[in-house]
């Protein structure tokens, strides 16, 4: 992008406003020089899933729902104090736009998997060591080998592939630009220049001229125009800056900056993210570009987290007369029946595949397992055996990363649902024997952009000062000294599981791939 | 034994006395020449279990029990008419006595494992191959060796070492004689010369005239002394018959006297007893001495039976409002719930080794598996597919056995709690591709004790007659044609789990040996 001199207001005490673009909603909140959240609204986005592993959406709906949210949020808020914008979202879903800006065929979404088939196909391990991203239908590169394939006309028509970010910048300033961090997790991006790969774009019959410029997360990119301003009722000078993607953000905003530090969000999923400053291919991660421009995100995903909790409850019920009707009673319940069984859950070890293996294994094929079932295990032993197996999970996928890290993990900064177990918070940093400490902010991905909007906008001294200045920890929970003794042996049987059952799971009946 | 003229009685309308002395009561039925029950009466046995893995009786209260079941039935009956007695028995438990009949120790029960160790140094191919018994804590003679080694002087001290039918008979006769069906399961016995292995009485430090002398199975022994028939109530001349152990006379009740039939005990446990003519030794079966003379009884074991239906009926509770209180009324919910899904599980599979493996595996530390799980998994697929994978488990046990049998099984004649479900009957009949055919009588193995006594004294001529003539045979399972398309897939899978996780085992934390 040509360098263009943006003005920035001076305010006493300035605002900023980001949104979270997510797969289910537009969050906007305001945030102040400190982290503290001033105001916030979200509007809901409609998802299309009309056939199974597919999963679509109207990239208008990114736009409305977002300037819906904003809308909403400086609702009575003093404008003259909101200084700049910042965008941080789902990733890799992408909308191919012709022109006018208006939608070729539907977004596809990260969720969507129809493109099973090109990742056998064409998920080589140089397309992994150019991209950082190992063979996996998220990435959006196989499914525009997908369309490539089976809409060719789509690919002819279409004027811009944008991810989320360049959609919305795109309206709120007219320009096709976007943040490296949140079109990297497309797959088009070679992570050793730091610019889109010829060899990914021909493959996939892609133009350079159909893709976005490219900028740092934090880059002031320009203005709004007047037509967006009126819309998203913010002032006209409002700065647009550059964001990044949502677990990017994630991790700024829990104030992770350091490399061999990493954030772990217990969400429905569970992803941890690792700061790295420099770049190696691994099956153990999926690498990302960092939210502090020359950092790298390495990204471990579980696929079921406190999905697994969700599935215990609902499939388990409640015994008679126990608090179904309290927010969290029923796992209150649990985890206190689990507390008071003792470390190992009595020989029963769960591996938490029910939705399919990430990362070290990348088996879309495996399932759950559950394995030492006796007479004497009841409920609590599978609650607790669990959460145990997603903390053993945990552990192997960390293990696996850390042989590609520039050094150890030495804590992990905790959010989402899981992170309001103190009990797992503490089994967590029992079994990875590392300090597990609480993200002062729940809504911490969102933080994150506030943070590029921050320093963008001049309020910090740079990315990783607005980190510290608008970040806090909660509650540290340090590890057990007496725990690697119980969890050392249980882990040695944890590991051999899955790479025994392995060659079986393609075996067993009614395993849809 | 010499011998012996004895007298039996010849009545128009002659009935039998049968005893089952179980390891948790004594139970007497008189038994009319069709196989009708006249009478019944039962009482029951104290069982001490003072430490972990050990199992203990008092050989006095076999008696006592015996003598109290049998007084109560016959109370009200025309003892002119009772011409004969039998008794069926536990298995592999022993008594050592001396010279005066009184215990010098304990009886040692099968499930009695405290010879673990001697397992391990002594269980080699040779006794296998001798006893017809893979090496397992269960016979007698580990537990032998154990006390050589532990309690040297209870040997020195032991007039006699008896199974419980050798006690019952010595109690009832003054005669130091039991059946060879009676007395095998000690694992004393070489199955190819039908009498004591010196080998083996040499290494266990036992002498043949500490032992009973062996006789067949329907062998008429001689009459009651004045004592026995006093505090029976019996007539002094009533005839007592060699009987057998349990486990043959369920399938001599069964009307299972052919080679390639099989009987199949749906109990806590599951054990199925297959007929052969000749003998060879597999780890896929115990071999046993049959009811019927020159039979064997080849039996498969899956430790884990109805007591997985009580486990997941006690683990996963009712449903709010469903019939807790009515017998088997849980049983039958889930069931209805299981039928609703699909034949596999939607994938899921359970390896039911929630007590080991039995045969043909023998694997104490085995424990149960779970594999295949995901979000769409309820209670009713867990409930459905642990009765589809004591199917697959017996599936493989046949298959397995067959290759060491004179011809394939043709079908199972069940009977034990489990047969009482037409849903599992239907679903064994599928898996196994053969039918099962529910037996006459719930009280079979009492019935086999009966047809012995019967053919002993002449109502019957010879046993299979008897066993004929007795029996009957309830509601019949054909196999579904079209099942195997299903099954075979997930079978196998099924296959596949519990070798590819044997090596696991031993490291899982927990795991009691």
């Amino acid at each position: 992008m040509t360098a263009t001199a943006v003005p920035v207001r001076s305010h006493a005490a300035p605002l900023v406003v980001a949104v979270d673009c997510s797969t289910t909603s537009a969050k906007a909140i305001v945030w102040d020089a400190a982290g503290a959240r001033v105001a916030s609204a979200h509007a809901p986005l409609p998802l299309s899933t009309h056939q199974p592993g597919y999963g679509e959406q109207d990239p208008a709906d990114w736009w409305s729902a977002t300037a819906e949210a904003i809308r909403a949020a400086v609702d009575g808020i003093d404008t003259d104090r909101v200084i700049a914008v910042s965008v941080t979202h789902q990733r890799e879903s992408f909308a191919c736009l012709d022109e006018s800006g208006a939608a070729v065929r539907p977004a596809m979404l990260w969720l969507d998997v129809r493109a099973r088939e090109q990742v056998e196909r064409f998920g080589t391990n140089r397309v992994h060591a150019l991209t950082g991203k190992p063979a996996n239908p998220t990435p959006a590169w196989y499914k525009l080998l997908w369309i490539a394939e089976h809409e060719p006309e789509t690919l002819v028509r279409t004027h811009r592939i944008v991810d989320v970010h360049g959609y919305l910048v795109q309206r709120m300033t007219g320009l096709w630009v976007t943040s490296i961090a949140s079109a990297d997790p497309l797959g088009l991006v070679d992570l050793v220049t730091g610019d889109y790969s010829d060899e990914l774009l021909d493959a996939a019959g892609v133009r350079r001229d159909q893709l976005c410029e490219l900028v740092d997360p934090g880059t002031r990119i320009t203005t709004l125009t007047e037509d967006a301003s009126a819309e998203l009722g913010l002032r006209v000078d409002t700065v647009v800056i550059a964001g990044a993607g949502d677990g990017q953000c994630a991790g700024l905003g829990a104030g992770v900056t350091e490399a061999g530090r990493a954030y772990l969000n217990l969400g429905t999923g569970l992803i941890a993210g690792i700061v790295s400053e420099s770049y190696a291919p691994s099956a153990a991660y999926r690498a990302l570009t960092g939210a502090v421009p020359g950092t790298f995100d390495f990204e471990l995903f579980i696929g079921a987290g406190t999905y697994m909790v969700t599935w215990f409850v609902d499939t388990f019920l409640e015994p008679p007369g126990v608090g179904g009707s309290t927010p969290g009673g029923l796992e209150l319940h649990w985890e206190q029946q689990a507390a008071m069984i003792a470390p190992g859950s009595d020989g029963l070890v769960v591996v938490p595949y029910w939705n399919g293996a990430m990362t070290p294994y990348w088996d879309a094929r495996a399932r759950g397992i559950m394995v030492g079932l006796t007479g004497a295990h009841g409920r609590a032993h599978i609650y607790r055996a669990i959460l145990e197996g997603i903390a053993f999970e945990l552990r192997l996928c960390v293990e696996h990363a850390e042989a590609g890290l520039d050094r150890p993990v030495s804590e992990f900064v905790t959010m989402g649902g899981g992170s309001r177990s103190p009990f797992w918070c503490q089994l967590l940093a029992d079994v990875l024997q590392r300090p597990i400490v609480l993200a002062g902010e729940d809504e911490a991905t969102c933080l994150g952009a506030a943070m590029l909007a921050a320093a963008g906008a001049g309020i910090h001294d740079g990315i990783e000062a607005a980190s510290a200045a608008m970040s806090a920890l909660g509650r540290r929970f340090e590890p057990d000294a007496s725990a690697p003794a119980i969890f050392n042996g249980l882990y040695a049987g944890y590991r051999a599981v899955y790479p025994a059952l392995a060659p079986v799971f393609p075996t067993l009946g009614g395993v849809a791939a």
